[in-house]
């Protein structure tokens, strides 16, 4: 990968000095860029000699020396015999823009195949076809073929799945101020694809932030293991999110399971930042400039009374809290104060302070107060006549000097959006080291992000510990010899897995059947064992509410004679004898299958609830019983498990090790396909929870 | 009102030559924005005889005219004694932007309180206090004091309750090519306020549409009945929406009725557009200089093949239906393609068509063709080295030409949001009429406004009809004759609107029990009536499931009986007989009277489902079926409605006729303050609903 990116010399296959040779358009931007290596073409009907000075060969094997890098810029039916030169050659890196291959048709599909069963036949690495390739701002490689200047260098590298998105982002970036260091355009990522890229920018010391924008994810598992050693912020946009079919499925947690619902679990999971809207790249960008907010209290300034309103709005709808910076910071505002007609608290509406040179002052004080774990800053740059008076003064602060003294000394972030003509910021931006946010809520949100990010760094790499009473032996055994949709079965696996499921046994007589009845333990239920008796209760058997020895014995009599008179020739094979399970909380618990981040537990409100509200978390499998807490506390149904209108409150902690035993199931058991314990009653505080009914399909 | 924006001639009270004198900045806004009307000044310690040219007196007295307005820039507390003194002149209109009023504590609500007594007593009107006031862009009047250029004439008038964010919205403007024509800075609005301007720029020929940024809304129902009779948009910003205090509550529908939900409906069905960030003021007023999208049918075209996905999501997120300009527009394209690897759809990938010229071409077809009713395009202009080649060519697209005809002649609107270095976009935004978007997502969000804006504007002004069988008298009556909380007599007043109660009448003696049984139809319950079992069943006073006249009769002894057990001395004063309701889908509807929009109804699934999953809607009172239903739709609980797993469905009718009769209850009885019917079963279809037990509270 470092030679892709640094190569010591490249051959443009396809170069001419024709009208429209795109390739010629690759050269050109190397040779803008400043790229130092050698160049050389190759293009076996041209009649070149040389193409902006740089030499030209009839084939690849003419080159005079192997180049460490090859662009192959010709339409997709030549490719597979250019590789072929290239290997023969003994060149072992490609870069392939052309367009045409599996995503243009069925003949299409054959060339990509083609291509790379010869590419792996000689050992060659490339990137693409059907993307714009590779660029680097360190030594000046620059492969699209778009005519560009060389971007700004920086610490931002970009992954791409789309070429014109890729290189919409590094445009907007330098408006934005901010700078490039690597960028790679995957194309149809028929051999090196977003988790190579990925893998080597997260070792690449230019690059200290990732941005993706993707469309599919391939290797699922892959990624997020790659993500998980990477300490930098990875940005992910993931575009095509709404049309994923869903496909037939059997239990409900399949169905729940649309990729983009586990895409955001897996993502959050691997400590990736996603995005959904394109100009999020940028602001995050931004905040990750500034110093890591640490804690949740922020303070919110500006000029604007108004805007302290709207900031205030964003700031709560976000989750933030309102710092105290004191009584006393305030009391030194009062110094500043001009008329004296506002009142000063958080948000602090500084309407009232003309005098420019204490903003700094203030925002120091802000900053180093230790009630305040960050800030905001929200102003704005009109054009104006030119004066000296004092809105002019006010509102032209100069923002570059004394502000970033206190943000860097405070090691908290202060953000700051400020509104004016765009040709105005545009130069502000350029012209200061403190990041300019384009409005209030792309600030606030930004923020957010990086605080989170900061907060879950730690925690990404946990390891899980198998539950007691897990018995990892039997399940598998007992999976491994059943394959198929399995019904109220499943609910064997379920128990060996230290999830509760109701007692049951099975009487043959009166007599056994209120012995077993008295070892089970009071209230009963009993239920008829016939194969001839598909409906029980037609047959008139469940009896349910029994409470006694007496009553078992006369049920008993009764389901057995409910079974001859629903059917004469019923053969009867006794009644199992169960516990009543008390009335409770009827929550569910599934595991799916996804194909490209592997085992995830779903869970939530059971029943017909699950299809209406979807009141359902999921979680990559295994899982700790923290962050199903967590995400339990997050559902709607929290307030009914930890007891609402004077309800008491559902045995919580029995369902998360229920979660926690399935999410061991599935990661244990590659077989299980899916997974429903639907309902698993909660009981009350400290009675546990029992899985009345299960479903599982198997597939080895 | 007129007056106020032309006036003829004007005061300025505090001007005065010194440096940092605030209502100088006022004159030299209004000479530079080259106002003709005559302007004096006033300052009585003053001892200028011109400022900036323009004449000074001492008093209000002395002036030789009459003038049109007064502006009063000078501290607080001197503004009472102004306004008697500009009453003595006969001004009868002012603006007077000092701060330091009810904003600032109890002498400044004195202040307030003394300031509108006085104006009301001189017959004066004005605009303030503790707001920049009001601008003309059609004469050159400019009261605002922050030094200002002239921004560019438009349609676009501002009310804002905050000085900040109003000069915030008009310098933000001029950069997105969006004309100002007038704009008020209301503040305090003691004396006009946001209605009052609504209405002025309702009917003022330069303004065609209105953006109001408000922190509150004080006449809700003036608002709205102003709003109702405009057919401009109206767009309002509404900010302080996060931390309004709910008031204690009875019932669950006052709970839900926080202030921003009512007023989230209120502005719908005025058909005003709510938005909730600053930058969709500009956003939404960009998609209204574009011909109405009149249908769903969208047609997205990107030169980038990663843009025409993201907009593809964007699109689906938001409602919008593909188009199908058919097959030989496809064909059609294949003509203008030019290395032929990328297939036609919609989205229209445009990366293969490099001639620029086509693109006006293209427009004109999608825009032309009867399957499409709108059309977006992005993409970008980025900076680039000088040239000729294809890409130049076609990101350097004039989209001014050709493109306005196709979209003026066709009536359908083209979006487009063209990415790029910001001084690039804004110039191409000066320069063409076509309005430029910032990015995809506020272009498809105010496309989807717009649309929805067209559709509903030929409903605002329906008219309700009273559902029949609704007994306005006999409520009335009901209602008058009570007061305070009440309990599940208030079943009484809900049968008087028409919803069906419970059938239930009182039984003295076993005979009359059975009676009475037959009469009501089986199966029935009955409950004991004695003022001594307050809890009905201890004191074994319900029995449900009576399923014949024998049971009935045994029944009425065996609750005798219970009572007597229960407690000896109990007062039995016979039995209730009702009909058994049964099984079906409990939902709820309530009424509350909101303090600014007046009776409000809410409705949706019932139990302890409200408080859990807020699954509910609300609407103004009254209202008509359809808008319930619409709403109906929305709702989770929808999907059990109709039916879901098989279930049958439930009697959706009559579960619209239940809120449209609650909301003429809300609209008809002004000493309703909160109604509550929970559970409101609905049976099967064809079957009804019934009101199970019900709330009310009245104040008189």
């Amino acid at each position: 990968m470092e030679k892709l990116y640094y190569p010591q010399s490249i051959v443009i296959i396809g170069l001419s000095s024709k009208d429209n040779n795109i390739p010629r358009l690759i050269l050109e931007n190397l040779l803008r860029w400043g790229f130092m290596g050698r160049i050389m073409g190759v293009n076996p009907s041209g009649k070149d000699r040389h193409v902006n000075g740089i030499k030209m060969y009839k084939t690849v094997s003419d080159l005079p020396i192997v180049p460490d890098l090859a662009v192959a810029l010709i339409p997709a039916k030549y490719i597979p015999a250019v590789i072929d030169e290239c290997g023969e050659k003994g060149i072992r890196r490609m870069a392939i823009p052309s367009g045409g291959f599996n995503e243009f048709g069925s003949d299409g599909v054959k060339l990509a195949d083609l291509a790379v069963e010869k590419a792996r036949a000689w050992g060659i690495k490339f990137v693409g076809p059907n993307g714009v390739t590779i660029a680097n701002t360190a030594n000046g490689l620059c492969l699209p073929f778009v005519p560009s200047f060389r971007p700004m260098k920086g610490s931002l590298s970009i992954i791409t799945q789309s070429g014109g998105v890729g290189l919409m982002l590094w445009n907007y970036m330098s408006d934005e101020d901010i700078g490039l260091a690597k960028f790679a355009s995957i194309g149809n990522k028929l051999d090196l694809d977003e988790v190579d890229f990925l893998e080597y920018f997260g070792r690449d010391p230019e690059t200290q932030i990732i941005c993706l924008y993707l469309e599919s994810i391939s290797r699922g598992s892959d990624f997020l293991q790659a993500a998980r050693a990477i300490d930098k912020p990875i940005i992910v946009l993931k575009a095509n999110t709404t049309s994923a079919g869903r496909r037939a499925a059997m239990s409900h947690t399949a169905a729940l399971s649309n990729d983009d619902r586990v895409l955001d679990e897996a993502l959050r999971d691997a400590g990736v930042i996603r995005i959904h809207n394109f100009s999020d790249f940028i602001s995050v960008a931004k905040v990750f400039k500034l110093p890591p907010m640490r804690g949740n209290n922020i303070m919110v300034m500006s000029p604007a009374g108004g805007l302290t309103v709207m900031m205030a709005d964003l700031c709560e709808k976000h989750g933030f809290d309102f710092a105290d910076p004191g009584e006393q910071f305030f009391n030194s505002l009062k110094e500043y104060g001009n008329a004296g007609v506002i009142n000063f608290s958080n948000p602090l509406d500084m309407g009232d302070i003309y005098n420019p040179r204490m903003y700094a002052e203030i925002f120091y004080s802000v900053l180093h107060n230790d009630n305040v774990d960050g800030a905001v800053y929200v102003s704005q740059w009109p054009q104006m006549p030119r004066g000296d008076d004092v809105f002019t003064r006010m509102f032209k602060t100069d923002l570059s000097n004394e502000t970033i003294g206190s943000i860097q000394s405070s090691g908290k972030p202060l953000c700051v959006t400020l509104f004016g003509p765009a040709k105005t910021t545009s130069r502000i931006k350029q012209n200061i080291s403190l990041p300019i946010f384009n409005n209030p809520e792309e600030m606030i949100a930004a923020l957010k992000i990086q605080m989170e990010f900061y907060r879950n760094r730690d925690r990404k790499n946990q390891n899980h510990l198998m539950p007691e009473g897990f018995d990892a032996k039997a399940i598998a055994d007992w999976i491994s010899s059943r394959s198929g949709d399995i019904g109220e079965d499943a609910l064997d696996a379920i128990r060996l897995s230290g999830i509760p499921v109701p007692v049951s046994s099975v009487a043959r007589d009166q007599f056994e059947a209120q012995r077993l009845a008295v070892e089970t333990g009071f209230p009963v239920v009993m239920k008829v064992i016939s194969p001839d008796a598909l409906h029980k209760s037609e047959a008139g058997g469940v009896i349910t509410g029994i409470l006694n020895p007496d009553d078992a014995a006369e049920s008993f009599a009764k389901i057995q004679a409910g079974l001859r008179a629903y059917n004469a020739d019923a053969v009867f094979e006794g009644v199992r004898v169960m516990k009543e399970i008390k009335p409770g909380l009827d929550m569910f618990v599934g595991g799916v299958r996804d194909g490209s981040f592997g085992p995830v537990v779903f869970f939530g409100l059971g029943g017909i609830y699950i299809e209406l509200f979807d009141d359902t978390a999921c979680v990559l499998c295994p899982v700790s019983h923290e962050m199903i807490r967590e995400k339990i506390m997050k559902l709607k149904s929290w307030k009914l498990l930890k007891g609402m209108r004077g309800a008491a409150a559902s045995d919580v902690e029995s369902f998360i090790d229920a979660v926690v035993n399935v999410s061991w199931i599935m990661a244990e058991c590659a077989g299980v396909k899916e997974l429903d314990i639907n309902p698993l009653r909660v009981l009350a505080d400290g009675e546990g929870c029992v899985a009345l009914d299960a479903r599982m399909r198997l597939e080895h």
